[in-house]
């Protein structure tokens, strides 16, 4: 087996959105690469890895409560695993998740395997595809029509993976607590790249991804509750005390987490950087729509990073090209350019997050050499 | 916040049992350093980790569930993860777990958090403190009549982290299928370290740790089940047909993974010396018993390089030392040896896995020095 990363994929500019917040800064990797043994983060450990003052993981877990806006923060392997914890703390037999149209698929596995019946909102359909918030108090009022209970838990996709869009959670907020439902918000495209405050949001549980958001080596990320909430997802075990239940004892118990902690003061400033960030979007979408026969879909302007395009004008040049659907793979690899699916030609995502303005410029560039082959 | 691990615990020969078998290798070190990108193992990803061929986790997890005798194994991101997933799949309301006396906590809290009630059995006591086949068979019967169905699953710790007992998982293997309970090995401290099957052990399902044992960079580990548990533990969603829902769609996606590959080769290798590990830690054992006051407890001979000593010698030494309970841990410190729980003087667990002759020899005069303090 062979563990060397296909080399321009190293090199290149790599558009895949799960790529570009998760390169792991310098201090993440070095930090990683000192705490690549096994359990050498346990060296220190009087038992349970939220208390473990060398590294710091005990300070990291408040500074990380704080940086997002909730009460309490633990470390978890990634989003999904978080939102899996908290479906499982919030779920009971009969019982259903709400979730918006634009949720990851991950997010119906953790709600199903902990056995809540999932009830989807709608979105408002080609171009946009936002979730409006009306269409999210209407399931709320079906699932429990159907199940004679409220949802068990709510979970809004803060900024999704197919368009996206930026939902404003503080009107969601309102809408499922008047319905008496607590709401996850799933920040794993958001935290880490933009500044985000769950309490100002109203949110009662909020997950975040360490490798796809906070520049982090993975798989790690965070879970966090707010208020009355806070008790029942930290619940500990009656036999062992000292042992959250929803964490398994201990979660991410090694390099993973000192990468977390190690990202986190670069990724504090760059969250700063929003504005640039979204502005660098929105420039990219004018470039590539004036090429003509592409359409960016999803909310208009681009509030995030995360592009969806149709391209008829590549699928066109495609069908006449020899190397057929592989082209426009083909002619960014060329010009070091990756993260599209091969294959792809009639729509694709992809992200500008963390590019220089030069390199914006190239990647403009590149496009418009490939429009007219 | 500072990431240095402190220089003596790089440097120094580190005896506690966590550590030993799970020093990465450079090859794993290597190669998680290749990959510390947040989600760069799913470069090459058509949306399920183990079916990733660059790098080839398709390929791993064949040779993972080989290597240790299952039918089939998935990568999770530990032992305590594993468990959880078999206990999940096997939780029924009003159900109960079987463990052997000496479990390792995470085991209750992987059965608590799955809603099992834990009927624990019982050990022989001072000296051995061994779990014997009649104790866990008793303990069978009587969760069954607390219960008034057989236990959902029975989990047995084939060498435990307090003892280091080997126990014969062929003879639990029977007595549950008597008892028609599905038998759990917990290999957290034997695959890896020593060769395992799982089919001729007569299993069910099967987990294990990376970073315990595998010489891995974690977290990390694996779960496994033979015959017709494989499709029960290896379900997947009815809306997502590709994503298993104790996996939730995909576990270890980063550096992890592929320093668990990456390590498999010299873990190959290490287990073909295990006798000789074991070797070790008898002439160890015999060394430090004839320094006086000093018993090794659990079973003997030793069969397992995890050793635990009562030292009434180094308590007493202790109570005249300055440094009163931390003399030992200090006084290793000195000669370049970690590990201990600082503090401890009256007994302690250490582990000779992995260790030189040349070491060894280095670390029976550093205690025979001590001794004479």
């Amino acid at each position: 087996m062979s563990f060397e990363r296909v080399a321009i994929d190293e090199l290149a500019l790599n558009l895949n959105p799960l790529q570009t917040g998760g390169r792991a800064s310098a201090a993440a990797r070095k930090a990683a690469a000192r705490f690549s043994d096994g359990y050498s983060v346990c060296d220190r450990c009087a038992g349970v890895l939220h208390d473990i003052e060398k590294p710091d993981i005990k300070c990291f877990a408040v500074e990380l409560a704080e940086f997002v806006g909730m009460d309490r923060a633990a470390v978890t392997m990634g989003a999904r695993e978080g939102k899996f914890a908290i479906f499982h703390t919030l779920s009971e037999p009969g019982r259903g998740a709400v979730l918006d149209a634009n949720a990851h698929y991950s997010t119906y596995v953790a709600a199903q395997r902990a056995g809540l019946e999932v009830f989807k909102s709608t979105n408002t359909g080609d171009p946009d595809f936002r979730v409006t918030p009306d269409s999210f108090a209407e399931t709320l009022e079906y699932c429990k029509s159907k199940t004679g209970k409220p949802a068990a838990a709510a979970l809004l996709t803060h900024v999704d993976g197919d368009y996206g869009n930026l939902n404003d959670a503080a009107e969601f907020s309102k809408i499922c607590k008047d319905a008496g439902v607590p709401l996850i918000l799933n920040c794993a495209y958001s935290a880490g790249r933009m500044p985000v405050d769950g309490r100002a949001l109203g949110v009662d549980f909020m997950v975040g991804s360490g490798h796809k958001s906070f520049a982090a080596s993975g798989p790690v990320g965070f879970m966090g509750a707010n208020g009355e909430w806070t008790e029942r997802l930290f619940r500990t075990s009656l036999t062992h005390p000292n042992k959250n239940i929803e964490l398994l004892g201990c979660t991410a118990r090694g390099a993973n987490v000192v990468s977390f902690m190690a990202a986190l003061p670069g990724v504090k400033e760059r969250v700063k950087r929003w504005d640039a960030e979204v502005a660098k979007a929105v420039r990219f979408v004018e470039a590539m729509e004036s090429l003509g026969e592409i359409r960016q879909v999803g909310e208009k302007p681009k509030r995030h990073d995360l592009i969806r395009f149709e391209t008829p004008l590549f699928h066109r040049i495609a069908e006449n090209s020899r190397k057929r659907g592989y082209f426009l793979h083909s002619a960014l690899a060329d010009r070091g350019i990756t993260g599209l699916k091969p294959g792809q030609t009639r729509w694709f995502k992809m992200s500008t997050f963390g590019f220089t303005d030069e390199q914006i410029d190239y990647l403009i560039e590149a496009f418009k050499e490939i429009a007219r082959m």
